[in-house]
């Protein structure tokens, strides 16, 4: 039966959701799920760690736009919403201790730690959200199918103990799209920004689009189109993988953290 | 003997071009001149084809960016400069009567007729100022050459009289340039604005990048460099040809009339 009290009216659609997850009523994906509300990408690393983290982000905005930074053992993050709570609020967990993945789970209260630092980053879902609402086709969801991504040649900036390649998606475009895309995503550098990278996919290390490095049918590319590069949130996931932290709590693909900023509210313009 | 009057000292550069420029004492063209001041095409045509070419610049407006209209039969342009006189503060001028050139001149009093209506238009020495002072690198700059022009398949919107293929200027950059050159170029909408093509050449109807359809020596491409196309201002010109209006006046090539307007004045943002 629908809670109907006057607070419960009030709500909008993403602490709808992340209530829904909460109560494990919402247990998949949050693709498409309160549309127009931002929805985050999810690290969290013990304190030991998170000094380095967090400078590998800021010298990494592209692929690692931060959001916010938690406090040291604190699972809330009211600048993005009032409820959140971090050990409930998104529909799957991954657990890494010293790098290997030990758990799947859906709440993470039993692994949470007075020394967790977590770290929400922005994702692609909010420009994909302009790029759609602006008439620039998106063949990938057209298509019911995942981004294409990659590892470049491109070396991030290393800080402390993280160090990596920068792992980059990619769109195809025809030309007239291609600009007005990088016209829309320089407004968002909190969501990855500007694309890095346009045409020769090979001046960046990727020999064949076809061949996707973490699988994935190779991307549909038409007569005319362009390919289209923007720095990829798996970036902060593959180095924190290769840094093979002592412990470590990432979402699952896809089951995101959704939070009560609009992606409008990110655009600089 | 310079003229030290305090009026001559408060004269700006561009001012003081075109003080020069009337007297005679500039006689070439004005690239490089008077920097940070914004230089414009000119087109002047008879009050019966006035109506028209307006609306054909309205409809073309990345080709055709105008800057201002003068008055029929009003040689002065006071918002781009106080003491502009059309007649006479360009350092080359071209006589067309019914399409065909029958004189150049370095000025048009004797020429000037009660229905003349002056139009003029942005050009991309603006935003080439503003390419360069960010860091993007200008080939043909770089090598003292024209910029490379090209008449695409795409047809303009018609007007009356006039209509015609789009006519682009083409600059080879490294991908991360032609990012940043889209995103810069796209404050300067007065001075054609964004690019409208990026990439295969083809696909606008330009077969061979060696071969410029008016001249010029095959464009310098590098390794992984991305030919960015922007609307030209060559468009008016060879519409108006190609219109044969029973007369016409435009500036000589690279002979521009220089305005008081600042190169930064017309950047959006």
């Amino acid at each position: 039966m629908p809670d109907s009290t006057p607070l419960a009216a009030a709500e909008h659609p993403a602490q709808a959701l992340r209530r829904a997850i909460r109560s494990g009523d919402h247990a998949t994906h949050t693709s498409g799920q309160a549309p127009g509300y931002v929805q985050a990408n999810l690290a969290i690393l013990p304190a030991d760690y998170a000094r380095e983290f967090l400078t590998f982000c800021q010298l990494n905005a592209r692929p690692c736009p931060l959001l916010a930074v938690g406090d040291a053992g604190n699972p809330f993050l009211p600048t993005l919403g009032e409820d959140i709570d971090l050990r409930s609020d998104l529909p799957g967990y991954r657990i890494f201790v010293e790098g290997e993945e030990v758990d799947r789970v859906s709440d993470i209260t039993s692994y949470w730690r007075d020394d967790l630092v977590s770290f929400p980053l922005g994702c692609s879902y909010s420009f994909e959200e302009a790029l759609l609402q602006d008439g620039v086709p998106l063949k990938h969801i057209q298509h019911g199918e995942r981004v294409a991504t990659y590892v470049t040649n491109i070396d991030t900036v290393p800080a402390g103990r993280f160090h990596g390649k920068l792992v980059v998606s990619m769109r195809p475009m025809k030309a007239a799209d291609a600009i007005r895309a990088i016209q829309i995503t320089t407004r968002f550098p909190n969501v990855h920004g500007a694309p890095i990278h346009i045409g020769h996919p090979e001046a960046i290390g990727i020999d064949d689009l076809a061949y996707q490095h973490f699988g994935g049918a190779p991307p549909r590319m038409d007569e005319h189109d362009i390919p289209v590069f923007w720095a990829c949130g798996v970036t902060p996931q593959i180095v924190t993988e290769a840094t093979k932290p002592s412990f470590c709590i990432t979402h699952q693909a896809g089951h995101m953290l959704v939070t009560d900023l609009r992606n409008s509210q990110l655009s600089t313009l």
